[in-house]
């Protein structure tokens, strides 16, 4: 049976007129068929339908994360299930981990990390807004997961707190600026996802990247697009989301031990050793070796 | 310090000749610029660089679950990152839980939905292929979730031994075969997942879901580009996948309760009781219906 | 100067409040900032501003076939013009010759054929729907190339007219019952085009294809995609239009000559003379090599 | 009946084998199956099919335009037949205009326009490179479009000498020091577009074209995908081309006349006749608008 705290996503056949409710006993919900109780839903099963007063069928199901994350309440953009769910796939969050994020806006992949690190792990999230921080905790005491997260409410000018973490997010205007941030929390051979609107702050972010010793520098953008349902005339939906957001991947490496000349005379950092303007000379010699590579970033050289 | 075991994503600036290997002492990586010994890996850490005898830099950066998958040994269509972690949202997978799936082909799915599982949860997955069943095993072992892996060799004919299961999945050739296994498997107000290739096999599996009490059901097609990593020219790669597959979602839902007459006179589905006629009537009704909502399917009338 | 009768795109850098509009002194235009008179329009030339009594400045441009056909007067879903270029390109289109086509609809494709045949071109348009073909020749009026079109209203159940069209395209809802029609109509060698919605409705004219002797069969569909012009803030504009229809091409073929057993043994249909069962082994090989190359479709085999 | 210096599409079901050819004869296409003589071309005509002395079946089509400049030689990037029908539309080419373009290139959208604009049209075509001019003649010669275009051989910086043109085309690396050229040589109210590879030249383009007085800009990609053509398993192509560039269009228009302050007091440039810092003023009022219209670009302001 359904319970108080529950929640419900409460399906009509007719588009359009689905809810995601928590059952409180004592409250309702009002639909374009009249008012459903939620004491009535504690009395169903998950799967059951029920009938409001004209006759109206609403079925009792379970919500997604992503229907979830689509519908909370938010003051900001939000990271939609097309993008977070490849971001879980691909910054490799597991049960127990410990995931770092910045900002937290209305909490909706802070809630995504929560579920999946699962009780044995952390999601420590930051923002200096304390009404999103607020906003997002609520967001996450809904689903459930609020006691997995750690709401930092300050700048990160400052830096995160953490250290050799899992995995690190951004999701800020300026993601540039806080590269080496990024860099400090997270565990060498991992990844740093970060998310921007415009190809402008893709530019940015990547020569940030290159500064810092990232690798395997990836950008995607995912394109999710819906089909009408009817068996005879399969075809798309008239209208798509048309953009969301760009995504960045990058893997945190260590700076290169020194070489000594005698060791691999064939590098091409060889020089390095003998004279003053050899890193100059090497970042040339990589810049080379990108053009290349184009979609490569060269990794550090010293 | 990596260890015997350990998974190593080997990465290479220039672009594609980058190595997935599992560290085995006495085994070496054979590259463009010469061989990687295991052993060597085993005095670094990860996110450190080794340089090969012919000063190549090679980076030892931790494989994401989705290289893993893309890379994992096959003799079917794998199922993509790009799907995997939509499908893994939409399923609500989450620690702990419970899912079924079939057909286990190579075992990208397996490995993925075993990786969010976690070690308190399970995988109960099936093909009739013992072949394939050893490869995905294998493949699973590799990545180091096999012990959350149920292999069950047999075909669908039988029907899933599961019950109540929290997710259930299908990649088969006629899943419409065996809406019914699925449904009998699955929690009401749970998730079902499918995968088609062909709009003619989402037509075919629609038809199949209206006949049972599916509802809530969504077609989606997710479409992934790269872009080139030259801050300056900013561009997507030139080529991308122009396909992998639809995704099918739909809920399980339990049939309605029988109406008396008298408690709804309005309800659409009112005269059922009465008259013989009633379901083609009713059935004619809930087409009305979706005429009006063309993206809905039907829920059950009786 | 403008003149009356002249086509002007009243645009406003605000979006959304531009118009266009043929010019007829004694009307006005109704704005967010006021009426613009039409005799206004013609103290102008293209490209200047001027001012509406609120001071708002509207621009007076050329439109755009394409902005032409994206708003006229429709009372049946259009051809956009993401579709109508390449149909232009793919059908071979020329000034000076001869377009044939069903359905008329509100004219969209219609009068962008007649742009491109020029004064020495023609279109013949089908379509049995009186009132379609008033609004299609009043649309064609407008944008002046009215002249060069023979609106045909009548069931396409008899036919075209026409022989040795240089292009003919079917808009209609079931192609596939018209490929006869359309093979009578073309010159062979040249292009026929399809448009339809949906994907069950390709599997169909596919199939009727196959039947007559249309090679080099091709399927495609063209997504486009609106960027927002912030040049700090590049990005698409968030929606975007997901689905209009799928184009298919196609080139009619004629039936092979027959094949004498002692010219060439080694030919696939050599049998064909010598036994009455020739044409169904043939269809069968011919389907084999279709499997060998499946965006192939088989050409005539008699 | 084919004739010599006739193009024809030599097609063979078996993907991948088919020819693009000009019949001289003497000259032999070689094949899979063996050679075809042009001369064997000269007793077919165009949709009858031969068959070669292994008793392989090619057919003999119509090329489509976007099948020869999709299959001309180059030496440059051509503009592929998905933009090339979209720009033709959007520039409102029609038979008897006049087309400027630069560069030439491979000639491969000069054959387009050319094509297009018919005999009573022109094409104004620029490139530097004294080789490309020569391989883009060469090009539209075997369309047979070359004596509608007239080759410049030079570089833009002296800009074009058209004066007045229906459209204006540019496919330079830098198309931003240019837009005052084609400023000058367009007529006003009329069509320039652009084709750019990466976003970051959509930015500098679009600063470009606000200091001149270019309205109704806009920005677009178009994505073609192709299908297979198998009725029964209707599906996307495995791969699809996943970036050409990004097609800019905009609107040239002519500076407003002076305002007299008393006439339209309420205008927002009203100041710029009573202080010299109007002007700056003005730019940060029109910064506003954009602000509430972002994918507006504003118009001059003097």
């Amino acid at each position: 049976m359904i319970q108080a705290g529950d929640l419900v996503f409460i399906w009509n056949p007719k588009k359009g007129d689905s809810f995601l409710v928590k059952v409180q006993p004592g409250q309702s919900q009002g639909t374009h068929f009249g008012q459903i109780k939620h004491a009535d839903l504690m009395e169903h099963d998950y799967g059951e339908g029920l009938r409001t007063p004209k006759g109206e069928v609403y079925f009792l199901l379970r919500p997604t994360l992503g229907e979830y994350t689509r519908r909370l309440k938010r003051q900001t953009q939000i990271v939609f299930p097309k993008e977070a769910g490849f971001i879980i796939e691909h910054l490799n969050i597991f049960p127990g981990c410990t995931v770092v994020e910045c900002g937290t806006g209305s909490g909706s992949l802070c809630c995504t990390f929560a579920h999946f690190v699962g009780d044995t792990g952390k999601v420590c999230t930051y923002d200096r807004r304390e009404e999103f921080s607020a906003l997002a905790r609520k967001n996450a005491e809904k689903w459930g997961v609020a006691h997995r997260i750690e709401f930092n409410v300050r700048s990160l000018d400052e830096g995160f707190k953490e250290r050799g973490a899992d995995a690190v997010f951004l999701d800020v205007p300026t993601p540039w600026d806080y590269i080496d941030k990024a860099y400090e929390a997270l565990a060498p051979g991992n990844h740093l996802g970060i998310l921007v609107p415009t190809t402008n702050q893709i530019s940015e972010t990547l020569r940030a990247l290159q500064e810092f010793g990232f690798a395997d520098v990836q950008v995607v953008e995912i394109m999710l697009r819906y089909f009408k349902t009817e068996p005879n005339r399969i075809r798309p939906e008239d209208m798509m989301i048309g953009h969301t957001g760009y995504l960045i991947f990058a893997v945190k490496t260590l700076p290169l031990p020194e070489i000594k000349a005698e060791e691999s005379p064939e590098s091409s950092c060889a020089e390095a050793e003998t004279e003053p303007s050899a890193l100059p000379k090497c970042e040339a010699q990589a810049g080379d070796a990108a053009a290349d590579a184009p979609s490569a970033v060269k990794g550090p050289c010293i």
